[in-house]
């Protein structure tokens, strides 16, 4: 199991329209990905306020980096969520 | 409820004993915090490979920043784990 963990910087004043729209892009689009584990959403940021934390777990790392990041529906996910983000997203993997 | 995420950069080829040592140490000192809830492992860092990835689950931020960090407890938890850091920690704080 691989874990991508993502850091958003959404728009000000956007928040709650974002975690609606991201919520339902994980149900029509994410969630049905090839390898996909589940989505969790941790938070937003203490000491950086607009900053949306989540993770992703996924079976293997070509999971998310190949079948998901390389299918058509990344491009529409990147489409639903992208006009809310205030700067590029930081993500990196883990491995247990 | 508040997440407490932390990376830290661990001296290569002290991996292993590290996850023992901070095991121990969450059950030694970690958990018997006033306000903690949960720690979490999350993995080794791929793009960045000795990077171990945590989440702690507290009740309220202070429980954290002033509960455990200004305790005798945080002391001794840093006389443990630190001889393995190879760096800064990198810890932020998110809430639901």
């Amino acid at each position: 199991m691989i874990l991508e963990v993502g850091f958003i910087p959404v728009l000000d004043g956007r928040q709650a329209e974002f975690e609606t729209t991201i919520n339902a892009a994980v149900e029509d689009l994410l969630s049905k990905s090839d390898g996909y584990l589940g989505f969790t959403f941790h938070g937003w940021g203490i000491e950086r306020p607009n900053i949306y934390m989540f993770s992703v777990a996924w079976e293997t790392l070509e999971h998310h980096t190949v079948g998901f990041r390389e299918s058509d529906r990344f491009t529409q996910w990147r489409a639903i969520i992208g006009p809310f983000f205030d700067g590029a997203p930081n993500v990196e993997h883990f491995a247990v």
